[in-house]
Protein backbone atom coordinates (compact mmCIF):
# COMPACT_ATOMS: atom_id res chain seq x y z
CA UNK A 1 0.00 0.00 0.00
CA UNK A 2 2.77 2.53 0.49
CA UNK A 3 3.43 2.45 -3.42
CA UNK A 4 -0.02 2.93 -3.72
CA UNK A 5 -0.32 5.95 -1.25
CA UNK A 6 2.85 7.49 -2.77
CA UNK A 7 0.83 7.79 -6.40
CA UNK A 8 -1.42 9.71 -4.52
CA UNK A 9 0.68 11.90 -3.08
CA UNK A 10 2.24 11.90 -6.35
CA UNK A 11 -0.94 13.48 -8.05
CA UNK A 12 -1.32 15.66 -4.84
CA UNK A 13 2.05 17.24 -5.11
CA UNK A 14 2.28 17.71 -9.16
CA UNK A 15 -0.98 19.25 -9.24
CA UNK A 16 0.18 21.73 -6.58
CA UNK A 17 3.24 22.53 -8.53
CA UNK A 18 0.89 23.17 -11.93
CA UNK A 19 -1.15 25.69 -9.45
CA UNK A 20 2.42 27.04 -8.32
CA UNK A 21 3.85 27.61 -12.10
CA UNK A 22 0.65 28.35 -13.79
CA UNK A 23 -0.02 31.59 -11.45
CA UNK A 24 3.74 32.70 -11.62
CA UNK A 25 3.84 32.41 -15.64
CA UNK A 26 0.15 34.35 -16.07
CA UNK A 27 0.88 37.42 -15.90
CA UNK A 28 -1.18 40.56 -17.03
CA UNK A 29 -4.20 42.40 -16.92
CA UNK A 30 -6.50 39.26 -16.14
CA UNK A 31 -4.17 36.58 -14.57
CA UNK A 32 -6.21 35.43 -12.05
CA UNK A 33 -8.92 34.29 -14.38
CA UNK A 34 -6.52 33.29 -17.03
CA UNK A 35 -4.89 31.03 -14.47
CA UNK A 36 -8.08 29.37 -13.45
CA UNK A 37 -8.67 29.07 -17.23
CA UNK A 38 -5.20 27.49 -18.11
CA UNK A 39 -5.74 24.91 -15.59
CA UNK A 40 -9.30 24.10 -16.95
CA UNK A 41 -7.91 23.25 -20.03
CA UNK A 42 -5.32 20.94 -18.76
CA UNK A 43 -7.63 19.20 -16.37
CA UNK A 44 -10.24 19.34 -19.39
CA UNK A 45 -7.37 16.84 -21.53
CA UNK A 46 -6.41 15.24 -18.83
CA UNK A 47 -10.16 13.89 -18.41
CA UNK A 48 -10.34 12.97 -21.85
CA UNK A 49 -7.37 11.16 -21.95
CA UNK A 50 -8.05 9.43 -18.73
CA UNK A 51 -11.61 8.06 -19.25
CA UNK A 52 -10.59 6.79 -22.40
CA UNK A 53 -8.61 4.37 -20.83
CA UNK A 54 -10.84 3.82 -18.10
CA UNK A 55 -13.94 3.04 -20.23
CA UNK A 56 -12.23 1.20 -22.70
CA UNK A 57 -14.12 -2.03 -21.49
CA UNK A 58 -16.80 -1.04 -20.28
CA UNK A 59 -20.39 -1.64 -21.09
CA UNK A 60 -22.28 1.32 -22.85
CA UNK A 61 -24.17 3.60 -20.60
CA UNK A 62 -28.11 3.75 -20.54
CA UNK A 63 -28.93 7.38 -19.91
CA UNK A 64 -27.43 10.78 -18.56
CA UNK A 65 -27.61 9.71 -15.00
CA UNK A 66 -26.23 6.13 -15.41
CA UNK A 67 -23.04 8.40 -17.11
CA UNK A 68 -23.20 11.07 -13.75
CA UNK A 69 -23.08 7.79 -11.40
CA UNK A 70 -19.90 6.42 -13.50
CA UNK A 71 -18.33 9.83 -12.62
CA UNK A 72 -19.32 9.71 -9.14
CA UNK A 73 -18.40 6.37 -8.80
CA UNK A 74 -15.65 5.03 -10.54
CA UNK A 75 -13.58 7.73 -11.89
CA UNK A 76 -13.94 9.66 -8.63
CA UNK A 77 -12.33 6.16 -7.17
CA UNK A 78 -9.67 6.11 -9.17
CA UNK A 79 -8.85 9.70 -8.83
CA UNK A 80 -9.28 10.75 -5.51
CA UNK A 81 -9.29 7.64 -3.45
CA UNK A 82 -12.94 7.74 -2.68
CA UNK A 83 -16.84 8.68 -3.88
CA UNK A 84 -18.43 11.58 -3.98
CA UNK A 85 -20.48 12.04 -1.11
CA UNK A 86 -23.91 13.22 -2.06
CA UNK A 87 -24.77 13.39 -6.22
CA UNK A 88 -28.16 15.46 -7.00
CA UNK A 89 -30.43 17.10 -9.46
CA UNK A 90 -33.20 18.78 -10.82
CA UNK A 91 -33.88 16.27 -13.42
CA UNK A 92 -33.54 19.39 -15.76
CA UNK A 93 -29.71 18.81 -16.83
CA UNK A 94 -28.74 20.08 -13.61
CA UNK A 95 -26.32 18.12 -11.83
CA UNK A 96 -24.40 18.75 -7.90
CA UNK A 97 -21.83 16.21 -6.70
CA UNK A 98 -20.73 16.72 -3.44
CA UNK A 99 -17.62 15.76 -1.52
CA UNK A 100 -16.93 16.29 1.91
CA UNK A 101 -13.70 15.73 2.32
CA UNK A 102 -11.95 16.96 -1.22
CA UNK A 103 -8.35 15.59 -1.63
CA UNK A 104 -7.17 18.54 -3.26
CA UNK A 105 -8.36 21.29 -0.84
CA UNK A 106 -7.08 19.23 2.47
CA UNK A 107 -3.48 20.87 1.23
CA UNK A 108 -5.37 24.58 1.17
CA UNK A 109 -5.22 25.29 5.27
CA UNK A 110 -8.54 26.21 6.27
CA UNK A 111 -9.64 29.75 7.31
CA UNK A 112 -11.55 32.61 5.31
CA UNK A 113 -8.49 34.32 3.81
CA UNK A 114 -7.61 31.18 1.86
CA UNK A 115 -10.87 30.94 0.44
CA UNK A 116 -9.62 33.43 -2.50
CA UNK A 117 -7.66 31.03 -3.40
CA UNK A 118 -10.24 28.03 -3.20
CA UNK A 119 -11.10 28.42 -7.23
CA UNK A 120 -7.41 27.73 -8.32
CA UNK A 121 -7.62 24.66 -6.47
CA UNK A 122 -10.80 23.66 -8.17
CA UNK A 123 -10.11 24.61 -11.77
CA UNK A 124 -7.94 21.44 -12.68
CA UNK A 125 -11.07 19.13 -11.15
CA UNK A 126 -13.90 21.43 -13.18
CA UNK A 127 -11.81 20.68 -16.52
CA UNK A 128 -11.26 16.97 -15.71
CA UNK A 129 -14.80 16.33 -14.91
CA UNK A 130 -15.65 18.04 -18.38
CA UNK A 131 -13.10 16.24 -20.47
CA UNK A 132 -14.01 12.90 -19.07
CA UNK A 133 -18.06 14.02 -19.37
CA UNK A 134 -17.07 15.21 -23.04
CA UNK A 135 -15.89 11.94 -24.49
CA UNK A 136 -18.67 10.20 -22.71
CA UNK A 137 -20.85 12.32 -25.40
CA UNK A 138 -21.82 14.47 -22.71
CA UNK A 139 -21.26 18.43 -23.30
CA UNK A 140 -21.24 20.53 -20.19
CA UNK A 141 -20.00 23.39 -18.61
CA UNK A 142 -18.61 22.38 -14.60
CA UNK A 143 -18.21 25.13 -11.84
CA UNK A 144 -17.55 24.66 -8.26
CA UNK A 145 -17.96 25.93 -4.55
CA UNK A 146 -16.25 25.84 -1.26
CA UNK A 147 -18.74 25.58 1.35
CA UNK A 148 -16.70 24.67 4.49
CA UNK A 149 -13.36 23.57 3.73
CA UNK A 150 -12.34 21.13 2.86
CA UNK A 151 -15.63 20.18 1.45
CA UNK A 152 -17.25 21.43 -1.47
CA UNK A 153 -19.62 20.76 -4.63
CA UNK A 154 -19.50 20.66 -8.55
CA UNK A 155 -22.33 21.96 -10.09
CA UNK A 156 -22.57 20.34 -14.24
CA UNK A 157 -24.62 22.05 -16.08
CA UNK A 158 -25.67 19.71 -19.20
CA UNK A 159 -25.44 21.73 -22.49
CA UNK A 160 -28.41 19.77 -24.83
CA UNK A 161 -26.83 19.92 -28.36
CA UNK B 1 -5.99 -2.74 -10.73
CA UNK B 2 -7.61 -0.55 -13.23
CA UNK B 3 -7.99 2.11 -10.44
CA UNK B 4 -4.61 1.68 -10.19
CA UNK B 5 -3.68 1.65 -13.55
CA UNK B 6 -5.15 5.05 -13.96
CA UNK B 7 -3.62 6.52 -11.33
CA UNK B 8 -0.35 6.04 -13.76
CA UNK B 9 -2.05 7.24 -16.41
CA UNK B 10 -3.29 10.26 -14.74
CA UNK B 11 0.38 11.29 -13.97
CA UNK B 12 1.36 10.53 -17.35
CA UNK B 13 -1.26 12.68 -18.84
CA UNK B 14 -0.40 15.63 -16.12
CA UNK B 15 3.31 15.26 -16.90
CA UNK B 16 2.72 16.36 -20.68
CA UNK B 17 0.40 19.00 -19.66
CA UNK B 18 2.86 20.08 -17.61
CA UNK B 19 5.64 20.16 -20.75
CA UNK B 20 2.94 21.48 -22.94
CA UNK B 21 2.56 24.14 -21.01
CA UNK B 22 6.03 25.36 -19.54
CA UNK B 23 6.57 25.20 -22.84
CA UNK B 24 4.62 27.20 -24.43
CA UNK B 25 4.89 29.76 -21.56
CA UNK B 26 8.22 30.44 -21.08
CA UNK B 27 8.70 32.78 -24.33
CA UNK B 28 12.19 34.71 -25.14
CA UNK B 29 15.72 34.11 -25.79
CA UNK B 30 16.73 31.24 -23.89
CA UNK B 31 12.99 29.43 -23.84
CA UNK B 32 14.15 26.00 -24.19
CA UNK B 33 16.58 25.61 -21.41
CA UNK B 34 14.48 27.73 -19.08
CA UNK B 35 11.73 25.50 -19.82
CA UNK B 36 14.22 22.60 -18.75
CA UNK B 37 15.27 24.08 -15.56
CA UNK B 38 11.38 25.28 -14.57
CA UNK B 39 10.47 21.00 -14.79
CA UNK B 40 13.91 20.06 -12.88
CA UNK B 41 13.11 22.73 -10.30
CA UNK B 42 9.17 20.96 -10.20
CA UNK B 43 10.71 18.00 -10.19
CA UNK B 44 13.12 18.65 -7.23
CA UNK B 45 10.16 20.04 -5.04
CA UNK B 46 7.69 16.85 -5.86
CA UNK B 47 11.52 14.48 -5.10
CA UNK B 48 11.49 16.04 -1.85
CA UNK B 49 7.68 15.81 -0.97
CA UNK B 50 7.40 12.32 -2.13
CA UNK B 51 10.52 10.91 -0.25
CA UNK B 52 9.22 12.63 2.98
CA UNK B 53 6.36 10.55 2.81
CA UNK B 54 7.93 7.75 1.11
CA UNK B 55 11.02 7.33 4.01
CA UNK B 56 8.76 7.69 7.27
CA UNK B 57 8.85 4.28 8.30
CA UNK B 58 12.10 3.54 6.80
CA UNK B 59 14.97 2.92 8.69
CA UNK B 60 18.35 4.83 8.15
CA UNK B 61 20.43 3.82 5.45
CA UNK B 62 23.71 2.91 6.10
CA UNK B 63 25.60 4.31 3.26
CA UNK B 64 25.35 6.32 0.05
CA UNK B 65 24.79 3.34 -2.06
CA UNK B 66 22.60 2.01 0.12
CA UNK B 67 20.41 5.47 -0.83
CA UNK B 68 21.29 4.65 -4.24
CA UNK B 69 19.96 1.07 -4.32
CA UNK B 70 16.53 2.77 -2.36
CA UNK B 71 15.92 5.21 -5.66
CA UNK B 72 16.31 2.64 -7.59
CA UNK B 73 14.17 -0.29 -6.11
CA UNK B 74 11.26 1.47 -4.00
CA UNK B 75 11.17 4.71 -5.07
CA UNK B 76 11.29 4.24 -8.69
CA UNK B 77 8.41 1.25 -8.48
CA UNK B 78 6.93 4.01 -6.74
CA UNK B 79 6.32 6.63 -9.44
CA UNK B 80 7.18 4.68 -12.59
CA UNK B 81 6.11 1.39 -11.80
CA UNK B 82 9.35 -0.60 -11.90
CA UNK B 83 12.70 -0.97 -11.16
CA UNK B 84 15.88 0.80 -12.57
CA UNK B 85 17.27 -1.93 -14.76
CA UNK B 86 20.76 -1.39 -14.15
CA UNK B 87 22.74 0.63 -11.25
CA UNK B 88 26.41 1.23 -12.07
CA UNK B 89 28.89 3.36 -10.30
CA UNK B 90 32.53 4.53 -10.41
CA UNK B 91 32.78 4.03 -6.38
CA UNK B 92 34.13 7.61 -6.63
CA UNK B 93 30.39 9.37 -6.49
CA UNK B 94 28.97 8.64 -9.91
CA UNK B 95 25.74 6.48 -10.61
CA UNK B 96 24.49 5.52 -13.75
CA UNK B 97 20.95 4.25 -13.04
CA UNK B 98 19.12 2.80 -16.28
CA UNK B 99 15.95 2.57 -17.50
CA UNK B 100 15.28 0.25 -20.72
CA UNK B 101 11.70 1.23 -20.58
CA UNK B 102 11.01 4.46 -19.36
CA UNK B 103 7.58 5.28 -18.93
CA UNK B 104 8.00 8.90 -19.39
CA UNK B 105 9.26 8.33 -22.52
CA UNK B 106 6.98 5.73 -24.13
CA UNK B 107 4.46 8.32 -25.05
CA UNK B 108 7.39 10.28 -27.02
CA UNK B 109 7.16 8.47 -30.67
CA UNK B 110 10.53 7.14 -31.58
CA UNK B 111 12.26 8.19 -34.23
CA UNK B 112 15.28 10.31 -34.34
CA UNK B 113 13.29 13.66 -35.18
CA UNK B 114 11.83 13.68 -31.87
CA UNK B 115 14.87 13.20 -29.79
CA UNK B 116 15.49 16.77 -29.46
CA UNK B 117 12.40 16.79 -27.56
CA UNK B 118 13.88 14.17 -24.99
CA UNK B 119 15.32 17.15 -22.63
CA UNK B 120 12.23 18.68 -21.77
CA UNK B 121 10.63 14.50 -21.17
CA UNK B 122 13.46 13.75 -18.71
CA UNK B 123 14.05 16.82 -16.72
CA UNK B 124 10.98 16.47 -14.32
CA UNK B 125 12.58 13.33 -13.41
CA UNK B 126 15.98 14.49 -13.16
CA UNK B 127 14.27 17.25 -10.59
CA UNK B 128 12.53 14.42 -9.28
CA UNK B 129 15.67 12.04 -8.09
CA UNK B 130 17.66 15.40 -7.42
CA UNK B 131 15.07 16.14 -4.72
CA UNK B 132 14.77 12.70 -3.12
CA UNK B 133 18.41 12.42 -2.86
CA UNK B 134 18.41 15.81 -1.35
CA UNK B 135 16.20 14.88 1.69
CA UNK B 136 17.87 11.80 2.06
CA UNK B 137 20.95 14.15 2.56
CA UNK B 138 22.53 13.53 -0.33
CA UNK B 139 23.41 16.73 -2.69
CA UNK B 140 23.90 15.71 -6.46
CA UNK B 141 23.64 16.95 -9.76
CA UNK B 142 21.30 14.80 -12.28
CA UNK B 143 21.45 14.68 -15.63
CA UNK B 144 20.12 12.27 -18.36
CA UNK B 145 20.45 10.99 -21.48
CA UNK B 146 18.59 8.84 -24.39
CA UNK B 147 20.07 6.13 -25.89
CA UNK B 148 17.76 4.34 -28.09
CA UNK B 149 14.08 4.98 -27.12
CA UNK B 150 12.54 4.32 -24.61
CA UNK B 151 15.31 3.47 -22.61
CA UNK B 152 17.18 6.18 -20.54
CA UNK B 153 20.10 6.66 -18.51
CA UNK B 154 20.07 9.06 -15.62
CA UNK B 155 24.00 10.21 -14.26
CA UNK B 156 23.69 10.98 -10.28
CA UNK B 157 27.11 13.05 -9.75
CA UNK B 158 27.85 13.52 -5.86
CA UNK B 159 28.32 16.36 -4.52
CA UNK B 160 30.79 16.48 -1.60
CA UNK B 161 29.77 18.68 0.79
Amino acid sequence: TSVFMSNEALFQFLHSEIIQYVNSAETGESENGRCVSKLENMGFRVGQGLIERFTKDTPRFKDELDVMKFICKDFWTSVFKKQIDNLRTNHQGIYVLQDNKFRLLTQLSAGKQYMEHAPKFLAFTCGLVRGALSNLGVKSIVTAEVSVMPACKFQVMIQKM
